[in-house]
């Protein structure tokens, strides 16, 4: 037993307090208009109807893939350990259910505090940024201790790289579901409430009329909420695994657990980094919320490096490695700037949008594209330079450390996790408040602070997509290496006949017919979810047309009528989760079927092609996303004709187009890309032993 | 000197001379109509004022790039022998010579055939059909004359590969201007004369009143014609040198002049197969024009298939030669079936696109996308599929035999490119000669007809889109292939102490570096062009306004009121050629950065990243433009409310979306790919010499 766990444990446990603590803070925070209790009960029973449904079909899922990986993995059943086989489906298992807490806890925390920051805004914007920000910092510490936690438990208790690679594999899939699932949801809601309602009758949103308002505020939940903390605990828990399974193999050359012991080092004081960053976060005397929420990110930065070169001082860890670790640390602050630059209406991109917003709504498009195509430049060059650095600076320690230092880019790159989710889901909790204020009739200065705290959500956004987005693409260049480890030891294990991989050679024609196809995985993934999106956006526009005609006085607002909005929250459930189904299990069926034919070398293949195009797409989405939603506020606070005008009319236009790229195909594709990589890992010995080539 | 020669110079000119003819018998068809004939004139007049100065310009380019050629290339001048830098510079200006004419040709032969188009549509459909085939075949047989001609003077005068790679870049280099800056000018005027004419005034398409009418159709011939025949040229030519290059070195290998033989007997007969095609091609008793124009794709392909196969079982050429033909042959047909799935109103994909177009514009482009995505998928399986099948089939012959057979699927992809030329072509004449009978008010019937004959060029041209990416596809895994060929004859030449390149390992970190920056060229090439085009199209639609605001009686059509088109025109020019620069050099100064900082191992990574993702936006922005264009067209033959509906101002949001994607950045990219696999090719000792890693 490593010394470490017992610091690992202490230091989750710990999250686990202040998550708890935040918790009850929040629930301290006055409440008192009844009919925001009576909406937000709303919400919270729609959340609940979306995630009962989403789990119970998920719990289906986990019981095939769990009973599969009973039988085949690490090994046939019949061939190896029964008690190998038994600890991989429970560390699957475990994943699953870590993952899934983690999503409730953020959920239900979510819908008591965007009612309590629209009371607080009553008082003002700095105690309403307070409830919204310690709103998602529950999720933040929830997510990060719980993937700490299980990494420690698996880690120890299994002590094997295959169980921690089904523990991730269990975070991974749930999350590529979750995220999936509530990505189409929150848009099918968002779309169609804002087709019928903004343009085509001219209400508001978050207007109490609309049959589609509450399931927006649920979709923002699910999806963002709920769907975002299962994508990073995923990230979070991809990232510390693969550098755990280098680590291993690295400890098992030089015989001791000195790099294992590196790796937790650095999760735990990420995790404590995180801690202190969250508890400093308030607003100042000057500066709005994005500079609070920048604030606190960038102090948790530094300590982070402060702390992390204290301990590889005291510890007598080599220097490179924390090296590597800042390497990824500091790009992917780059990485968050470069992304402000281009969704940020404060740059030209975003400006020229709205410009060409004047000449209609195909222009609007086009330019937005066009800086969405441009924004993935500096964010893949980053990522190139930082695997490359990483690589580098650790490769004159001896074999196999270049790879070990990419995933250790990695870790450096979401060390700062905890902080990056606190900020991400207060977005969806301020977006959540400004609508109960709105229905709520809290007044004009209430709805124009949550306004600016939504805002501040927007931009911030942006930053942390782009750091969430940096961080996959290393661990999966890391997984990349894991792949090839799992399938050297296979060889040697076995003692097979075959030569050990020492790379994936793009000449070789399997490996680039590997590339080829992995390529097109991440393109028709997010088709088939933006399809989704469509297909029961339709449906939802056709329910709320049938209400505003069915229901006498709805349109007029008379008192004391209400829209069925259970129904609108109805089919976007049921529709979103007969959607994700064929896109998950795409991304699954096709790795299994190039493995089966190709082998691993086509694997190896594939998962490269997957990697770069799946960066190439969630970067573009996610920021020409973001910039669309921006030019439309840019246009809304008055520029170019502000609201109403025809610029605008065409910006909303953008903007609609951006909501599932930005929030259901881009972020999707993150998890897709993990999930892919991790199959491919866990299949290794099978592709090896039963492949067509 | 090897027999081939003989053959080929004599099929060259043949086809010069079916051009030749061709050309008469069009000037031999009446032309009458005065108005036609003046507008005609006008269009002459813009193409060749465009031509002129883009020309001009390239000139400027040419003489940098032959200079630099001259001084540092195949090696130094003061090194190696001076002779060799010469042929290398000749060679070079040579193929932009040859590039230059056969987009010179097709357009001087599409402005007369558009008007004579227009004339025979008052005798029927079959007589306008067959003008305006004929016209397109013009362009065909010079293009691949041409290149056939080309190639083999370089072959038998020069006779080393570097001077035929410098003949191929010579070709791109000019085909990436065309065809950029062909599509930069004919996309601004057409989404400008749209946007004020037909969205904005609500007066017909072509109607003579709009200032941007005839810039609109100088694009068609300057963007469609000039520029995809520039393209098309250069796919031919390139596919052609990358089996050259890689015959030769097995033919240096086994002492023979067999492989390159086989090379000149296959494109020989290709160029035979298209001839016969084209002077079968007329439309029967039953069938439209669409069915016309594929009968006698697929009469070519058997003709090809037989003639290949004969020719095979008489030159004793290896039966497994001609097996990686026709994989390519096959494949390429089902590429172009696929991408007719995804563009045809007869298929779902429209369908639903027009449907959702009932729930607004954003409907519109999502969905619209989303299918462009998932249209990817087949085309790039298919691709991975034939270079795998074509390797794999000739492997057994011995090394370096893998490439040479994805090289030549490639040439057998290619072989029918005159017959695609001719389709393609078509296009546009008809386009133009719809236009024409507008302007010069030949009434509805004629109207009918070249709708009809307009709707064919538009479906047949989805086929062939498909078919040139997938042959662009092959050609620049052969040319991954001949860079490694090239890097390692230099290590041999100069006696270098590196190690032979046996491969490009994705596990290489500097090989991932080179990945990950190659994979986002192609995003931001398209971006520029997309955004070039948004910024023209602004200043475009600016004079238009100007122009129906300032010119008394223009708007209300009187008598005797002309617009002033050539303002317009200038417009676009000067546009196009200053957007073209940035984004053409880009892709240049890139590859030369990655070279000099990387090396070859990066570029390596670089070509390889380049190919994929380039092959998925072009593919994807092809189809979604055919899509959103088929779906416009499909509610304005009277489906979802037909013209003027909700329905159809959706469908025409996504169709102007979609002009820059199929017409502008799509096609553009497949160039950008070859350029860049040719300059690193050229590149390859200067890489392996100085460059930091």
């Amino acid at each position: 037993m490593n010394w470490i766990l017992l610091p690992s444990l202490m230091v989750s446990f710990l999250a686990f307090g202040l998550a708890f603590w935040l918790l009850l803070w929040i629930k301290r925070q006055p409440q008192e208009n009844i009919r925001i209790r009576e909406i937000g009960s709303y919400i919270k029973q729609g959340d609940r109807t979306f995630l009962k449904k989403e789990y119970k079909m998920l719990m289906w899922f986990t019981l095939v893939a769990g009973t599969l990986i009973l039988i085949f993995l690490p090994k046939f059943i019949w061939e190896g350990s029964i008690v190998d086989n038994v600890w991989m489906t429970v560390s699957y298992v475990f994943g699953t259910i870590f993952s899934a807490i983690a999503g409730i806890i953020g959920m239900e925390v979510a819908t008591s505090a965007n009612m309590r920051t629209a009371e607080a805004a009553k008082k003002g914007i700095k105690p309403a940024f307070l409830v919204g920000f310690r709103g998602g910092s529950v999720m933040g510490m929830a997510v990060v201790g719980g993937s700490l936690l299980g990494v420690s438990l698996v880690f120890f208790l299994v002590g094997n790289s295959e169980a921690l690679l089904g523990f991730s594999f269990g975070a991974s899939s749930l999350a590529l579901f979750a995220k999936a699932g509530g990505g189409i949801f929150t848009k099918t809601a968002d779309i169609s409430a804002d087709l019928v309602g903004k343009v085509e009758l001219g209400i508001p949103e978050d207007d109490p009329r609309n049959p589609a308002v509450i399931a927006d505020n649920v979709g923002d939940n699910v999806g963002d909420v709920a769907g975002m903390g299962a994508d990073l605990f995923d990230s979070n828990v991809a990232s510390m695994s693969a550098a755990l399974v280098m680590a291993i193999s690295l400890d098992g050359v030089y015989g001791n657990s000195k790099h294992t012991t590196t790796v937790f080092v650095f999760a735990i004081l990420g995790l404590l980094a995180s801690m202190i960053g969250i508890l400093f976060a308030r607003m100042g005397k000057k500066g709005g919320p994005t500079s609070a929420l920048n604030k606190s990110t960038y102090i948790t930065t530094l300590l982070y490096a402060a702390l992390t070169g204290l301990a590889t001082y005291l510890l007598n860890i080599n220097w490179r490695i924390y090296g590597a670790a800042m390497i990824g640390l500091v790009v992917g602050v780059i990485i968050g700037i470069t992304s402000d630059l281009f969704t940020n209406d404060r740059h030209k991109p975003v400006r020229t949008v709205a410009e060409a917003s004047k000449s209609g709504s195909a222009l609007t498009i086009i330019s937005g594209m066009s800086y969405g195509f441009l924004s993935v430049m500096p964010s893949m060059v980053g990522i190139a330079v930082s695997a490359l650095g990483a690589y580098l600076i650790l490769d004159p320690l001896g074999p196999f450390y270049g790879m070990f230092g990419i995933s250790m880019a990695a870790v450096g790159m979401l060390s700062i996790v905890g902080m990056i989710i606190s900020n991400d889901a207060y977005g969806p909790i301020v977006d959540n408040a400004r609508g109960l204020a709105e229905m709520g009739n809290l007044g004009h200065e209430v709805l124009d602070i949550t306004d600016e705290l939504d805002s501040a959500g927007n931009t911030v956004k942006a930053v942390t997509k782009g750091f969430a987005i940096g961080a996959a693409g290393l661990t999966v260049i890391a997984l990349l290496g894991a792949f090839m480890t799992e399938v050297n030891m296979t060889i040697v294990e076995r003692g097979l006949s075959v030569p050990l991989l020492t790379g994936f050679d793009v000449i070789d024609p399997v490996v680039f017919f590997g590339l080829l196809v992995g390529a097109t995985v991440p393109a028709v993934f997010s088709a088939l979810l933006m399809l989704g999106v469509g297909k029961n956006a339709q449906k939802m526009v056709k329910e709320i047309h049938r209400q505003f005609d069915e229901i006498e006085g709805l349109k007029e607002g008379k008192d004391g009528i209400v829209p069925e909005y259970d129904k609108c929250i109805e089919i976007g459930t049921i529709g979103a989760l007969k959607e994700l189904i064929p896109a998950g299990l795409l991304a699954i069926v096709i790795t299994l079927l190039v493995g089966f034919i190709g082998g691993v070398r086509a694997i190896g293949g594939f998962l490269t092609g997957n990697i770069i195009t799946g960066l190439l797409l969630a970067l573009f989405m996610s920021n020409s996303g973001g910039l669309w939603d921006n030019g439309k506020k840019f246009i809304e606070a008055g520029n170019h004709g502000g609201k109403g005008s025809d610029a605008h009319k065409a910006a909303v236009v953008g903007d609609t187009v951006g909501d599932p790229f930005k929030d259901t195909a881009g972020p999707s594709i993150n998890t897709q890309i993990t999930v892919v990589s991790l199959v491919a890992s866990l299949m290794s010995s099978l592709f090896l032993l039963y492949s067509l080539f």
